[in-house]
């Protein structure tokens, strides 16, 4: 996965972009199909940040950067290329049909991946000739930071599709997780759907705006979980006798109400509404692109911070950037 | 609230000596009441632990350090004191109690604040004589690193109460963080209780293991929330058209079967041996105070890079060291 390669890239929105920086910066060549005729200026924005970003970040040289080839056809894409990844919108039906078109055109041994946060990869393969090859690598925001990937494989995925999706993320700097089951969601879109719903119930309900909400996470628990996640912290709160007595502890807490349980919170106009107004006074009139900034200068910190105590993410740079130094010698 | 002061804490478990440490490291003196035998030899490993962070953190001298006196009965802990911490076990009734026994010794200007994570202030303070005194103040643990405090008052709250808890929080250099209603389990633990239900469902159903679950947030999403809360981070993800933007395209998953909604995991006991199993697998063999160490060094690491950043919980420590330096001057 040293070596150069080509990859195609179906979709070239936020996560498309994303992917067209970590493969360019990695020095892989991109073939992108969008039909957005702005596709082009927001690609290069987004390599733009990533650039600024990842030169900050690690202390190895990155490779030769790859060439962007902007295609107009899917098939396109999918020519000439040893992996694809496609980001379109998340529409069950928009992806399938995207998928089975490149799929057309690909020989067979060519790996698909959708960046879907959450469609079964069983439904998104069932119009492919191939669909051994697809399976799902979901990635977060921003792509070329974040290391998670998602990996799952549908009813008909090859389990050699799994690995080598998995070894071209890691040579990516990436951290895949490859999951045992398909379910809608994943893991993390679970995790986060959970807590999102949660926080748009907190508004409905008047008990906090959308700016003491996330002063309530980034605070505190978002602090601890940009290194160990919540069974882990848990486990450290149970002190000396450890997670038997924390479960013990805290175990019946769970049958309390706390939390609006059984319901979804209607997104009606006036929900929409708080929201949206909240939300611009939360920001005071930054741009979308500055707060990118911010939020990759942050980034950058963490995951610099992290790497000085060779946990977490930052092990994760750490053996990325070991791969880099081997590739360059 | 610079000069130096003396507080009592009911309690000296994993939250009330990181209460301690904070007091302490913060040049103030500390009466503790807690009936565990072994409450001194606990606390002065917790402020040891303090003490190693806040000077890894601090480009700032703390004050002298206060002096810890461990008393027998509640009433004395309260006794001589300007503020009062409880941070008893979650139980309303021992809760209750213990304040109303502190109540009756302190004179009428000393403020009360719980640690409870979510019992309500109207329940905690309704056996008190001076009601109007207590509020909550919902710490993180480790409470001397982490920032969030949860703010919140009871039917019976003076807003007086509330002021000055805030301002004691704050010159510890924390974040409170004032609730508008008081709700069971606040915001913060609603949220962390909605993503912790989940989890639980995700190991019951065989979908993931605890560590998976938990490397599903610390390489993605938990890196964000170190420094930006759901809301701000899903209106970067919108891109250049925003909130509004982001909730058309998004909402409409939350009707999507993407979470355990309508119930809560029993914690039996097969449940409970298969967390407490992989969590023993997790960890590998480290020890409780080993973990506290990693934990320590990690968030330290992330709130010196965020302070780099002049951002989040970043700034607040830069406040405090202003703080600190004027008061030293």
């Amino acid at each position: 996965m040293d070596a150069r390669m080509t990859v195609g890239l179906l979709g070239g929105g936020v996560i498309g972009g994303g992917w067209a920086a970590r493969f360019l910066l990695n020095g892989h060549d991109v073939r992108m199909y969008d039909p957005d005729p702005q596709a082009s200026r927001k690609v290069a924005e987004v390599l733009a940040n990533a650039k600024t970003a990842m030169q900050a970040l690690l202390t190895a040289d990155l490779p030769a950067e790859g060439t962007l080839e902007l295609v107009s056809t899917p098939e396109e894409a999918a020519t000439g290329v040893v992996f694809v990844q496609e980001s379109a919108p998340e529409r069950v039906d928009l992806k399938r049909a995207l998928l089975a078109t490149a799929d057309r055109v690909a020989p067979p041994e060519v790996v698909f991946a959708s960046s879907t946060s959450g469609l079964l990869p069983t439904l998104l393969q069932s119009d492919m000739r191939h669909p051994e090859r697809l399976c799902v690598g979901h990635p977060f925001n921003p792509v070329y930071l974040l290391p998670l990937v998602e990996v799952v494989g549908g009813e008909r995925t090859a389990a050699a599709t799994l690995d080598s999706a998995v070894e071209v993320y890691r040579s990516l700097g990436m951290e895949p997780l490859r999951l045992r089951k398909e379910i809608d969601g994943f893991v993390a879109d679970r995790l986060l759907e959970a807590l999102w719903r949660e926080a748009l119930w907190l508004v409905e309900d008047g008990v906090a705006t959308v700016s003491e909400i996330d002063d309530a996470i980034r605070f505190g628990a978002g602090l601890r979980w940009s290194f160990m996640g919540t069974f882990l912290t848990y486990r450290i709160a149970g002190g000396e006798a450890g997670m038997r007595h924390f479960m013990a502890q805290f175990g019946p807490s769970l049958q309390w109400p706390w939390s609006r349980l059984t319901d979804v919170p209607e997104l009606d106009d006036e929900l929409l509404e708080t929201i949206v107004t909240q939300s611009d006074e939360q920001v005071g009139g930054a741009s979308a692109r500055e707060l990118e900034r911010l939020r990759d200068g942050c980034l950058v910190a963490v995951l610099q911070g992290l790497r000085g105590q060779g946990f977490g993410a930052g092990r994760t740079v750490s053996a990325y950037e070991d791969r880099l130094r081997g590739a360059g010698s």
